[in-house]
């Protein structure tokens, strides 16, 4: 397809983000739309959010959630029932305001988030404590106003599953948000995509609008910023009450119920591109990759017993490696493993004339580039070796950025210097949101989280970072500059 | 829950459209929006929906097709692009005018359908004849601005999947929107939804707004009206002129590309309730129902035999049964059958105190009503029978009411005498639009198709069934009332 044609690909060294989209032109993953913050996910890109679905969807309903749909549409009174949430969404609004060729009595907002219109239908729901937990969870597709879009990263419209819920404590609706955090968002993010993720909670400006906690994972990309690859937030009674989500405990008294929501989107395949691909374009994790190995003849002529070796070989794997074979003539060689590379197919499998004869092949790692020949007999168990070592070896390598690049600033200078070498900055800080945004226009850098990892340091009067008042507490806040 | 209370249910003899409503809340599927005309898909409708899009997923894949995605949103302007098709969706239309706190200065379409932005994106990809066919498939939501909304049938906004291909030759696109029509939804809709079809083409007012050909699948409902269940369009190079959708071909000639779309969406649901739903609530055929048997305990007390018991059957059940272990303390067994009941569930599985003394259990269909008492021993071979022995019966009931109810007219008397019976009235038609209309202002019936299967009649000059004129062909197109 001409979709599939070479494209060259900026180094990294020279244009992070021109080799951002480089990479995702040559993967041929998606493309902006005529509609301006739109894109259209092509293909390939969309199998790679397919393997995603259907992993993510999988532990969610491990978590007792179940799927269900809510309309795209929100009445313009349902968000301002919620006053931090409609002033916090209110730039980013799309607004119906025509509909069957009439003029609306009451805009229709294309859903930023779904709190409003789920807590709606939950007040209804929710009758008796014997209705608790309710765990929701949709996936949809949501529109938030974009100034600066960029593929996958910041788009006007995005692919996202939303979870919300409802407890019949505080405590136990924050003990699920935060089991949605680790065991499904951090378990994912580190055992499917390979993304080694810190984790914590937000600063207060930083926190969902209408949250009483948001908790995130975030990683460190290559270029040493970070990006927000999920969150979970502690909705406490906050949407409850502006909805009359109400029960009867078991006490027989009306009261409210508290709620969680969460939410991962496509911004996740930024993440892997950004974490994983390198100079010569895509590379994937084995766990999502829709393909996890390509095989190629060395052939060619139709009838070449290396086509017929190499179909054989394909045909054997297990049908989860979406296996794919290669058989075009009109290119040689060379110019499919390029392509293949650039789509980062973890595990390329080379057989011609020559290896047919020894009875081997030669198998290719997509993430080091290391070739060895094997013989065909232990295919199979070298295969299924190096595919589990290619998913480990990519995990490792983000855990190790994480690793050295973050370090503790002691001073302003020290801090500003780090900032600007990039990666994360551990610092005391007053959690003043005047000194959170003086530090974000001094230095671009902005509170990414306290991490739930953080140590109580034994120091008697901690300074913040940015400034004379006192710390206010002993840990410190990791700070970088972030998508 | 709340949402799974008791709820009465009309008799169908009584009020059919009362008793569509009355199955859709007794099983607990959807429920009306603040929202007018949009529908909230609660979890077990959306877990149909899953089975369904799991399932037809498989079926399109297998055609060649690849999934994408494109925006929400289509620039008015595209959709003015292709002349017929804007007249058709004009009054249907939900228009954004306000992004990001701006007047736009192109207003935004809601995707009532996604020809114009998805040829448009394959204006860019498509070049040479190597480039085709392209088969591009999406799973989305679309919004048609409804005025009388009945949930799943008609709604604002519906999910559904839509197909959209590129081809060489006229020949070769009408060749694949008919093999969608024979291999995907008619295969799809006789043995997973268990409901028969008739197959055919559209009449030139019936058919897509700016296709040439639209080929649909119908069935006939219970109470003798035709829902439309899927359509495919061949579209000519209609779009593609609109589009500049071009292509070198073979010969080094700038040809213009044939396209193909076609959908089906979760007014299949409608059609699965309206076709094996009875007086007693929902009847899913097994194929689609996500859990094809519930095992109920016949006990009151926890530590109870018959509990084990129960659990140890659902436990040795072939995970693809989704089997429902009802282990309620709460409700009386009676209660547990009837809830069941209502959602359709195609076997339940009784077992107390009696049965386990015999190591025996109590096998119930929910289509018949029939109950048997199965040894333990023989359980899995029996249900496996059981559940193939209903997904045929379910199936054939329709295709006896099909049968039953599609009959000949050959004078006018005749006619509206047979459509008032409701079914199928097969007669020959003389394909002038007005005499079309008229029809369905004096009888509320319109052209269903001329059926592939339609006979050639061995008669001389056959008059149109409405008045003078002449039949356009010895063939006799299906007229019924529709949804």
């Amino acid at each position: 397809m001409a979709e599939e044609k070479q494209s060259k690909i900026t180094p990294r060294a020279e244009n992070f983000a021109q080799w951002y989209q480089d990479v995702i032109a040559a993967a041929d993953l998606a493309e902006n739309s005529p509609v301006r913050g739109c894109m259209v996910i092509k293909p390939y890109g969309y199998a790679i959010w397919e393997k995603i679905v259907a992993k993510l969807d999988e532990l969610i309903k491990k978590q007792g959630a179940r799927n269900a749909y809510f309309p795209l549409f929100i009445p313009e009174s349902f968000l301002q029932k919620e006053a931090e949430h409609i002033k916090g969404f209110k730039p980013e609004l799309a607004v119906v305001t025509r509909g069957g060729g009439e003029e609306l009595a009451e805009p229709l907002i294309v859903r930023p988030t779904s709190e409003t219109i789920i807590y709606d239908a939950f007040s209804r729901w929710i009758q008796s404590y014997r209705d608790l937990p309710l765990l929701i969870n949709q996936w949809a597709n949501i529109v938030r106003w974009e100034m600066r879009p960029r593929l996958f990263l910041r788009t006007t419209e995005f692919l996202w599953q939303e979870g919300h819920t409802a407890h019949a404590t505080p405590a136990e609706a924050r003990q699920y948000a935060l089991k949605i955090l680790k065991k499904v968002y951090q378990v994912f993010a580190e055992k499917s995509l390979a993304i080694k993720v810190i984790t914590g909670i937000k600063s207060e400006s930083e926190k969902f609008a209408g949250a009483l906690s948001t908790f995130c994972i975030e990683s460190l990309m290559q270029d040493g910023r970070s990006l927000q690859m999920g969150t979970s937030h502690d909705l406490s009674d906050h949407f409850a009450k502006s909805f009359g989500v109400q029960f009867l405990n078991q006490a027989g008294q009306q009261v409210y119920a508290y709620d969680t929501s969460w939410g991962v989107s496509t911004r996740l395949i930024g993440g892997i591109i950004m974490s994983h691909a390198d100079d010569k374009g895509l590379v994937l994790p084995p766990a999502i990759a829709p393909h996890q190995v390509v095989v190629i003849p060395i052939a060619t002529e139709p009838g070449d017993p290396a086509l017929k070796a190499a179909k054989k070989i394909a045909d054997s794997l297990p049908k989860a490696y979406g296996a794919q074979f290669d058989n075009r003539l009109e290119l040689r060689p060379g110019e499919k493993y390029y392509e293949w590379e650039k789509k980062g197919v973890p595990v390329r499998i080379e057989i011609g004339p020559r290896d047919l004869a020894e009875n081997k092949c030669v198998l290719v790692r997509r993430d080091t580039g290391d070739k060895q020949s094997v013989p065909l007999t232990e295919l199979k168990a070298k295969l299924k070796a190096v595919l589990a070592d290619i998913q480990t070896a990519l995990y490792e390598r983000t855990a190790q950025r994480v690793t050295e690049r973050t370090a503790n600033a002691e001073t302003w200078e020290d801090f500003t210097k780090k900032i600007e070498a990039g990666g994360y900055v551990k610092a005391f800080w007053c959690e003043r949101p005047e000194c959170e945004q003086s530090i974000k226009e001094k230095t671009k850098a902005t509170t990414r989280c306290l991490a739930f990892d953080a140590q109580i340091e034994d120091v008697s009067a901690p300074q913040c970072i940015a400034g004379d008042h006192k710390a206010k507490r002993k840990k410190r806040w990791v700070f970088a500059r972030a998508y």
